[in-house]
């Protein structure tokens, strides 16, 4: 593999074009599209039509004008990236307060079931969240953050609902979404997934898969920006049945009646609860322009040629220095890659300052995420260039990058 | 009072210059900036430094190089709006998940009392959320919505939290801070306060009240753009004591270090839950630029001149049409003034036919905001003719004004 075959391929790309749209620095490889996405042109067009028309002009009749209907607007816009389909999902608030909300409203499902499993690998604030709403669940719940691996044995008919990250923050594996779910549901439980890592990355079929819940954030492959609104997904079998815990006023059937007693509206307006930020919510929409111009399947095609190739080249130019902890098998590989090095701080901070981003997560992990909307091969060719001149020198041992700082 | 009274009156007005900064049609006169304020210069140039900058260059780097104290940062900018002190405001998500956070701190401690007063006059959301915060205490919770004149009858010792709004939303009505929250803490419970309605339209001193709690929103005399980003403050004896109900990465006292367990952060920090927008974030941060050229109390004064003026033209020119709701006395007003008639739904709505853009709260209630920072004593003046002509004219009863629509 040279970087000539590299470059034949990008000129063979099918995605090729979508680059342009975003705003990158040609010195720099950027491979942290999986914890923040870069800006595009759209974003920007659609963040300014809010400053400078929708909000300069029309003032407080925006809301009448179309911003009630944005949350539901924009989750109709996310719902073909996961399988789902037109009024299953709804944009607001964070990932950690959908989440909030569909693991109490989950568990008014359960009433008689006491146990809520998740895993120990999954990402912390789940951890958080989850603990914290079963603590506050009116009976006692005991949740459970169980090696994934054992969930067989887990599962009985006491459990009330199971949460998983679909694919490992630290390691990229993905999980299987249709036999966990079928797994869960067979002792009469709920399935709650995280798609945090997974939305805009590989595709997805909550439909096929009979998820009962879902979320994920709109900041890293959506690339919304920022702390972009979050989205859920609530299967239609428990859509009118499924209470909203932080109910507010844009979930009111009847907003504008101004009534003393909460109504939830139909559908997953009932998940919002205030008034959203608009800009946030225009700069979401905006990121998910350029999904209009390919498909998951498209995405996922390149992204493992992508990660494949990364693999391979590091494997064949770096042998025996990286451990490699993402899945080989495509099936169980998601669309970023983690190498674990014991000097792993230091090699990822000496890589940024050569122009190559990817993050490190303790203890030892270096993580670089591959977005085929504009990563090109000639970028994955380069970096494994970069990463063989950090590894040669050993520039990773210079203080500047090996000492950690509080921030990374 | 004349036009050319009102023309002087802006000549001399110590707040005149700041108008500039606001993008506001000069056909049309703003009455309604206590339910969304306008875009300012600053705001615009705020969030496309976020575009064009910070996040289109920086990219993920944004975290470590400031991003992740922009709750905090932005917190203490309000502060002195309130009378809080550095290091007891914080930003993060709306104003009912802040109230949800607060609620729910509060009862844990007060865990052997069993009640909750607010006011059956408050803003709806408020309702909503402490019904469902307090039916998922743990443990039996009253809640009571009890006209606010009875609360000395309510208030005992088995009184957990008292959660009240400052102002009025129909009746623009202000409430004592001070000697309301003493009369809670003579029997021993806490003081939440919505400042929805008071932040930035009226001094306000937690600090001298000693208030517990409190919470308000970015989107009104904040100017923070529709669905802003809330605030919430925390008295300093409750910070490190008051526990957030809804945790997250970002309150987290280390969240770098991915903990299996919740630590919280030591102050304010603890109630941010997930990474916030900082697109959102960006546009309230410019929004209040322009409070840093002048002061409460310099708002206040022109604030009660303004509603004065309107008060006593409205009362002059159409003498007994109007129920004036809001109170005469400045030391019960606040800075929207609240005019009841029948047919008040069409009077708003030929109103905003005419350029005049106030809104209406059922039954019967015409609502119009004075928000100091921009508008002028000759718009007061140009607004009570254009009421004038609308009263005279009887175009209210057209049903293209008078026949209500479902969103307003």
């Amino acid at each position: 593999m040279t970087r000539a075959t590299c470059v034949a391929l990008d000129a063979s790309d099918e995605l090729a074009e979508l680059r342009a749209e975003f705003t990158l620095d040609e010195n720099e490889i950027y491979l942290d599209g999986n914890s923040l996405g870069p800006v595009s042109t759209a974003v920007r067009a659609r963040v300014n039509a809010v400053l400078d028309d929708e909000w300069a002009r029309g003032l407080v009749r925006g809301w009448g004008a179309g911003w009630m209907a944005e949350p539901t607007r924009i989750g109709d816009r996310i719902a073909p990236l996961i399988g789902a389909r037109h009024g299953e999902v709804v944009v607001a608030d964070t990932l950690t307060l959908l989440l909030a909300k569909l693991v109490g409203g989950a568990l008014d499902l359960r009433p008689d079931r006491h146990v809520v499993l998740t895993d120990v690998a999954n990402f912390h604030s789940d951890l958080y969240i989850i603990e914290e709403v079963c603590a506050r669940a009116g009976r006692p719940i005991t949740v459970r953050a169980i090696d994934r691996d054992r969930l067989d044995d887990e599962l009985n008919d006491d459990v009330a609902l199971v949460e998983l990250t679909h694919v490992d923050f630290r390691t990229g594996e993905m999980l299987d979404l249709k036999g966990i779910t079928k797994k869960v549901h067979d002792v009469g439980a709920l399935m709650l997934w995280d798609f945090a890592h997974s939305a805009g990355a590989v595709p997805l079929d909550v439909t096929d898969a009979q998820v009962d819940f879902a979320a994920g954030c709109g900041y890293k492959y959506l690339n919304g920006g920022p702390g972009a609104p979050a989205f859920m997904y609530v299967h239609p079998q428990w859509q009118g049945t499924l209470r909203n815990p932080l109910p507010g006023w844009l979930g009111h059937a009847r907003p504008f009646d101004f009534e003393l007693t909460y109504e939830p509206a139909a559908g997953m307006q009932a998940f919002v609860t205030s008034t959203p930020s608009i800009i946030a919510l225009a700069a979401l929409d905006g990121a998910l322009d350029v999904f209009e111009r390919t498909t998951m399947d498209q995405i996922r095609s390149k992204s493992l040629a992508l990660t494949d190739l990364f693999i391979e080249l590091v494997d064949d130019r770096l042998p025996g220095v990286f451990k490699l902890v993402t899945p080989h098998d495509h099936g169980r590989r998601a669309s970023h890659v983690a190498l674990a090095h014991p000097e792993g701080y230091g090699i990822v901070r000496a890589l940024i300052a050569r122009g190559v981003v990817g993050d490190f997560r303790a203890p030892d992990i270096c993580r670089f995420g591959f977005a085929p909307l504009y990563l090109r091969y000639v970028d994955v060719f380069d970096a494994v260039q970069r990463i063989v001149d950090v590894m040669t020198s050993e520039s990773y041992r210079d203080p500047q990058f090996a000492v950690r700082s509080a921030v990374t």
